[in-house]
Parts: structure tokens; sequence; C-alpha cells
């Protein structure tokens, strides 16, 4: 998407590849929305860490990193022997994939990569197939997101007022976005809505990265706290949910998404307001059968005793809100069944999360066992 | 409740009359849980002005903070004229009204002592009866709690695992708390329980003033995002909610309370987890009939943009989190159905929200319409 930064305007990926340093190049999330930055990572290590570390997260944009990482891992790949070549790049997607447990789109991407690398008979020849592929699974990215957008545009109607939660904007993905894709598509169309922003905590993405994509394409918004969505619904102040989602289960249309996600799906219900998640095919696991079984990410309490902010004289720094001998549970995830989903907004089309295993031929016929 | 401060441990009340100074005496709750320090408001507008800006916060605590603030201001009336005095007290009350509008004990407390005070013929005797009753109101508040930890007790069995929202604590009462007064008695009577205290943002009470309470007095508990209730009790880790409210309907059974109680109610609801609501008898509203007539503060915008902390080198501050060309909506309250509450926990007993309205000449004799 344009960005200013200072009085330049320009265009932006959130993730995109310096071939002659063999590095990713990423915008450093965790300035935002202080500060614009662009990192490069220069080997699989930091590339990594870089999603460890949520220098990059979203489901779209750390499975374009985990491919580029895994493309940047056989390019300094030194040799010509196949097998260990092979064997190397294992540990490769091992280190990408432990770096984020809970999100499937990391796996799925470098297992398309590493299937389009069969094709190639030297080392060489699957060193450049990797890139070829992870720069094609990044352009297919960006064509999903902007076809989400086209799929979920009508149904932002002029006047709405949206909730979203989290960042499932184009800083989770390459470009565009999965949530915010039809209201980007929308606005641009001309329609004009309200979007509040759960501010997400522990991390803050919404009132960060949301909040800072919205006001940088003009789109009118407020940031609320998570506790506040409720009491909006219930005076009749939301007219439609939209999110993103780190994994959806193909087999039983079950949502893994930001912690909190499943809360708002629940006030949603009870509220009769639709309840749209939307993803890029990648997003869909076809291999878990049950919700329970999707690793959810105990992150560190750290988050949730403080936060990170600029303070009044302009320094970046965390505080602690909490009180210093108290500890703190901090599950990073969470998974909300389909029957509170009004449904899928795909690039292919908007689907009843209960149709999606009967559709799983037309909608991946790739990865689909 | 007993407090350590550096080696010495002794007891507090949350609010306080020091008579020799015509001053309310209050724990300052905005520096805890870092530090521990008592102020003193001179007169009635400095005592409104820490209730506005939240020295002092609970429903219990600025009750009797208007209570003792409108005993200030007639000790601080100066002449013999009865009607001059009778007009001017109608002043002090409205100032301290208006400094909380969501909650009504302050209402019901001061009209107590104006109550009280008719019994005067002069304005001396008027004054010496004003503060009399604040202090008898002080009291009874404290008994109430110690009343309402005797009823809830019997519910917090060894193993539980509780949820609790803001702080309903003794900072947030004259002493003992409402939704804190079952786990002490319970804690005391010997039983082994966790809790986990809901941040509360914006202002995070339940990170800063629940979690240093139930530190001080070595309770188990951890705090989470207000994100993560959901999550927990859709896995099961979660076996009973209990909060304060500002406002019970005594007609209606509806609770007003900090925002983000609804939602825990409709969660609660959906796995069928008890929900319970503690309070003093002066938090119940019997004029009201619904809840949308309930006023809900909305706040400065400030306290979600940003986090009030302690940098790591230990200076307090506030940082702006959010994205700096965004702004904010922030209700202060919401508003629970009686049909989601398991039952309003009473010193005089446990009573369903439905049944308040039907058993109001046993409840507040002198109060109800």
């Amino acid at each position: 998407m344009n960005v200013t930064v200072g009085r330049r305007r320009r265009h932006y990926r959130t993730v995109s590849f310096d071939a002659r340093r063999n590095a990713v190049v990423l915008i450093e999330q965790r300035l935002l929305p202080h500060q614009f930055k662009l990192v490069a990572t220069r080997d699989v290590k930091e590339t990594a860490a870089a999603i460890r570390d949520m220098v990059v997260r979203g489901a779209g944009a750390i499975a374009a990193t985990a491919a580029y990482g895994l493309a940047q891992g056989a390019l300094a790949f030194r040799g010509g022997d196949l097998a260990r070549f092979d064997a190397y790049l294992d540990t490769v997607l091992q280190t990408l994939q432990a770096a984020r447990p809970t999100a499937v789109d990391p796996v799925n991407a470098m297992n398309r990569v590493r299937r389009r690398m069969q094709a190639g008979k030297t080392v060489e020849e699957r060193q450049n197939l990797a890139l070829e592929a992870a720069q094609a699974f990044a352009d297919e990215d960006v064509a999903h997101c902007e076809a989400i957008g086209r799929q979920g545009a009508p149904l932002i109607r002029d006047g709405l007022r949206i909730l979203t939660h989290c960042n499932a904007g184009w800083l989770a993905c390459v470009d565009v976005g999965s949530a915010t894709a039809p209201l980007y598509a929308a606005h641009a169309a001309g329609r004009r809505f309200h979007v509040f922003c759960d501010e997400t905590r522990p991390r803050c993405q919404g009132a960060t990265l949301t909040a800072w994509e919205l006001a940088q394409q003009g789109i009118a918004h407020q940031v609320i706290a998570d506790n506040a969505a409720g009491h909006l619904m219930q005076r009749g102040e939301i007219d439609l949910v939209i999110v993103g989602s780190d994994r959806v289960l193909g087999r039983t249309g079950e949502v893994a998404n930001k912690i909190g996600t499943y809360t708002k799906a629940v006030l949603a219900r009870r509220h009769k307001i639709p309840f749209y998640v939307a993803i890029p095919l990648s997003t869909i696991d076809w291999r878990l059968d049950k919700g329970t079984a999707i690793p959810i990410e105990e992150r560190g309490e750290e988050e949730v005793l403080g936060a990170w902010g600029v303070t009044p004289a302009g320094r970046r720094t965390w505080v602690r809100v909490a009180n210093p001998t108290t500890s703190a549970r901090n599950p990073g995830f969470d998974v909300t069944p389909p029957e509170l989903i009004t449904a899928i907004i795909t690039p292919v089309g908007i689907i009843r999360p209960q149709q999606l295993w009967s559709r799983r031929k037309e909608l991946d016929p790739e990865a689909v066992p």
C-alpha cells in the first residue's frame, strides 16, 4: 500500500526479497506507528528471529517471510550434493516453522516452495526454483488479497460501523491485507464507513498497526478497549465484524486467530451481528480435524504485565503496568467454532465455514489430501 | 486491610476522615501498585476532584468519600441561617454527585447523611450530625462488606479458579471489598484457590489494584489480558466469575459495572459458569426502571490511547501506544441484564437479581420508594 514517510508517498510491500544481498526485507512492525523503518535479515536464523520476535507478524506476511527464508536458506547452501541439500533444507524449514507454531500459512508456503523445487535436477537449479517459487507465493498472496477485496467489498455498505480485531491489514500480508481488503476496496469505490479497531491487548496491534494503516489510507476509525465492543454492540453501534485468521481448519470450519477473537464472535452472535473471517487460501489447514489440536502459543508474561509506547518526551519504552510481584498468563490465540461465523471471505468466494471441506478441490487443488 | 509498607505491616481504610483538619484522607490509588501514599483533601472541591480524577474509585469508596465530603462541606459553612445552609448543601451535593455520574452509591450515601441531619435544629447540630452520619455510613460499609464475605465464602471451594474484573476489592470500598470479600473470607478459613484478574483496560485496575491487593493478602493469582478469559473458559480453566457493581437496578436486576463486565457475563453464560455480583446495599438503585437510563460515562480518550506504568528505570509515566493521529471511544461502564447473572451476593443473603424488587423492604427499608 502507499505510505507517507516525511513528505514522500510511495508504495511498499510488507515483505520483499533482496537477491543481491540474499536478504529478506521487512517493515519493522514493532516500531510502528511511531517510526517507519525497513530491516533486512541476512540469514535464516535472523529471518526466524524476525518472525518469532514479531518484527513481522500476520498470517500472509510470515508465510511470505518463511517462503523467502527457505529460498534464502537454499541459496546459502554451498556444494552440489542433493541428499545433503535436502537434509539441510529440512532443518531450515523446521527452524522457520518453530518461530510461530500456531500459524499454518508458513508451513503451507514452505511446502509449496519445496514441491516446486523438485523439478530441479541440480542443487543450483533447485536454488533458483526456490527463489522463483517464493516470489510467486508472495505475488499470489497479493493477488489473493486483492481478490478478497473484490469478494468482500459488496458487504461494506455506505454508513456501516465495522469492528475489527488485531491487525489483518496489509501489514499482516504481503500487501492489501485480508480483513482490510474489503474495506480498502469499498473505500476506493467511494463508500464511506467507520471502523472500530479493538486495541487488541496485550500487543495492541489494533491500536498501533490497524489504526496506522487506516489513517494512512484516510479511512474513518477509532480505537476502543477490547472491553468496549460488547457495550457498543448492545447499544446498536456495530453493524458488522470482520477479522483475519492464523489457521482455518478446512475439515471443521474452526478459526484460530488472535486472542479475543472468540469473545467477539460470541458477542456478535448474541447481538445477531454478521461475523466474517477473511483469509487467503494458504490459511486453510486441510489436515487437522479438531480445533483443540491447534497448538496455542503461550507467550511471555511481560506482554500482559506492561505496554510498549512512547513517552510525552518522545522516547520509546516499555512500562510495567501490573503489580510488581504479580505474574501473568498469556495465551496468544483462541479458536472460534464455525457456528459463530457467518462466512469466510476467500479470494474465490464467500463460503460458510462448514462448506470448506466439500469445496476443497476447488479451493486448493494442490494442497488437499 | 493490612498492608506492608517497607517493613511495617498495619491496617488501613481506603477512606477516613481527619476531623481536626476537616479533611478526607484517601489512599492515592493512581500511584498503586508502585507507591503507597495517603492524601488529604482540604475542601469539597478537592474531594470532588479526587473522585473525578480517580484518586479514589470503586462504589463503596466513593460513596464514603462523598458522605465525608458532604460533612466536610457542612462543617465549612459559617453562619446560623438554616435556609442558606440547606441551599448551600444542595450545591455541595451536586458538586460531589457530578464527579462520577454512573455510580448510585454516592447519591444514596449523601441522601442518607442529609436525612440524618434533619434531626438537628441548628446549623451546628446539623453539622455535627453530618459527620456522625458519614462516619456511620463508612462503618456500615465495612460491616456490609464483612457480611458479603460471610454470605459468599461458601461459594469459594478449595481448588476453584475464579475470574474477577476490575477492582471490587477493599480499595473499592472502605475496607474488605465486595467481590473480594468472599475470597478474603474463604482464604482466612484456610481454603486455597486461584484468581485470574482481568487487567481491565483502559485503566487496568485489575492488573494494578486487584493484583496488588491479592498479593498483599497472599492469595494465588495471575493477570490476564481482557481478551483471554473467553479462551480460558473454553478450555475449562475458569470455574466461577465474581465482580462488583457501580449500580444495580432494584426494579429490573440489571447491573452496571466497569466496561467489559457484560462481555464476561455473556461468555460465562455460554460456558455455563456461575456469574456472581457482590454488592453492599447502597449499590442498589430503587428508582430507575431500565438499564438504558443509567448514564454511561464517556471518559477521555487518552486512557485508551496509552497506558500508565513505570519504566525499567523506575520512572512513572504515561506512554502513547496507539497511532498518533488516531482518536478513541471510551465508554467507562456497561450494563449486564439479569438473565446473565447467577445471583447477587448481598450482606443479607444471596439473591437472584429478579427477586430484588420483591424483597426490597427487607433489603433497604429506608431507601425504598
